[in-house]
């Protein structure tokens, strides 16, 4: 606390958010009031115009360079290939001490390229645990963060004064710190996050093969498959960058369903009634710990 | 209209319920005041006296011949092997032309074990497109029914009175009538219902394993892992009997979603960001579709 004064608080920071789709936008209005200016940086004219319009943010502008320039703190909130993309050009722009975050779902890329950032420049990757199927700044929520937890990943970056300033962020949206080093977080989130898209994928995929024969299929899918699909329906280039962006995690994930697929076709196969119900019970408990526990 | 007479109409019908738990339960409920009588079956003092007490069931019985000799109606409402078991045995107890209904999620099985019901009862399969994945009377409602689909097939036990009772029975608990083949719906319901399941199943299992490791996994799982993990908690035996007996639509449905898989795994592997994206943007395509249509 004594050398807070050192270092900006968040009341004081004037924060620039990149991309003011879902993630973005709803940050923006998580953090209304509580810091010093919002800007706004997108690409799209109506985009920033919503922004403008809803109160979203102080300001607004397609321009990286402009909208960067007096910031005390840039957030990413893009897809991850863009996120890459942007902390490769963004140094030259940023102030001293200035500190850069990012919302991508994957991080160990993320916090690499953070690595190569200038030396006057803070870096912390973060992950909310939270989203959406549905995408852009009309699904935005000023409550979309409450409860959730939100990974900070710290980077060679990372000095106390920049956590600080990163946690304070995430506890002023509403969200719960979990800190862990980038590894860790992909190698995580992989099985609890991209593997339920990769599998509700499949479903859609399947459904899709079968529905192409006889389309009363559609008509018969009820709330099971609704949910256990629900995720196919998320922004695909979001996705793809993330899938290409921590490939090992992902398909070591992908391998382990398979992997279960396999030993539960193989017991239906052999109609080995006992096999199948232990691991169908065993399952059942797991998933019911959990439900307990959160 | 003309021969209604000559049946039993709803409001007259005395029916037997066989299981009174999530399904059989709700489905007491739902006819309560618009059949003649409810009698409940149920190996289970305690699920007796719950229905019993909540005005589910009129009166409840242990005894299977008991509970069936009068009944103008019985709708078996158990996991799919004892509802085969149920009608080898259930026949000499019924009255002439007592309708024989199911409430079981697959059905080829259950047709076969109906065509050989003695020629003085009659008969049709039934599956409703709906349920949660918590199971037993606690869980019943009177309104589960409402706005689902719910499949009657006919069998060699099925003249027209017996289908127009089933569809009466139907349309009075609020759900829409959808009338196919047992091979058809077993095909369909193995892609749009048991798949489901089986890759809810896949995705605990996965998760598991790398949690075992790192429990930390199961702190990060949020709504993406809920929804999709969802069905796991289904009752394990009522799964295992509608995998048992629709063994080969299983399966066929399984290695479909496999064949997803790999390919997936393909594209990540080779980083084929290309064929990814045309992939993951033609499901996301085709899950919005199915949501638009609902």
């Amino acid at each position: 606390m004594s050398d807070e004064s050192d270092f900006t608080r968040l009341a004081d920071l004037r924060l620039t958010i990149v991309g003011l789709g879902l993630m973005g936008g709803s940050l923006a209005m998580a953090l209304r009031g509580k810091v010093a200016r919002l800007t706004g940086v997108d690409a799209d004219p109506a985009t920033r115009q919503a922004a403008l319009a809803r109160g979203v943010v102080d300001s607004a502008t397609s321009d990286l360079a402009e909208g960067v320039s007096n910031a005390d703190g840039v957030v990413l909130a893009t897809p991850v290939q863009t996120i890459l993309r942007l902390l490769g050009t963004i140094g030259p722009h940023l102030t001293d001490g200035c500190l850069v975050m990012d919302l991508g779902s994957t991080k160990h890329t993320v916090v690499e390229a953070m690595n190569r950032l200038p030396p006057h420049v803070m870096a912390v990757g973060g992950h909310p645990m939270c989203g959406k199927e549905i995408s852009g700044l009309a699904a935005a929520e000023a409550t979309l963060f409450r409860g959730c937890r939100f990974v900070l990943c710290p980077t060679g970056r990372s000095p106390e004064p920049a956590l600080r300033l990163a946690r304070a962020l995430v506890e002023a949206v509403g969200a719960d710190v979990v800190e862990m080093d980038a590894e860790r977080h992909d190698r995580l989130t992989a099985a609890v996050s991209h593997l339920p898209y990769l599998l509700s994928v499949a479903l859609v995929g399947a459904v899709k093969t079968v529905a192409d024969e006889d389309p009363l299929a559609w008509r018969l899918a009820a709330s099971g498959f609704h949910d256990t699909s629900r995720l196919a329906a998320s922004q695909p280039i979001m996705m793809r960058d993330i899938l290409l962006t921590n490939r090992e995690a992902s398909l070591d994930a992908l391998e382990q369903a398979v992997d279960v697929l396999l030993g539960l076709a193989a017991e239906i196969r052999a109609e080995d009634s006992e096999a199948l119900l232990a691991r169908l019970t065993a399952i059942q408990r797991a998933r019911m710990d959990w439900e307990a526990s959160r």
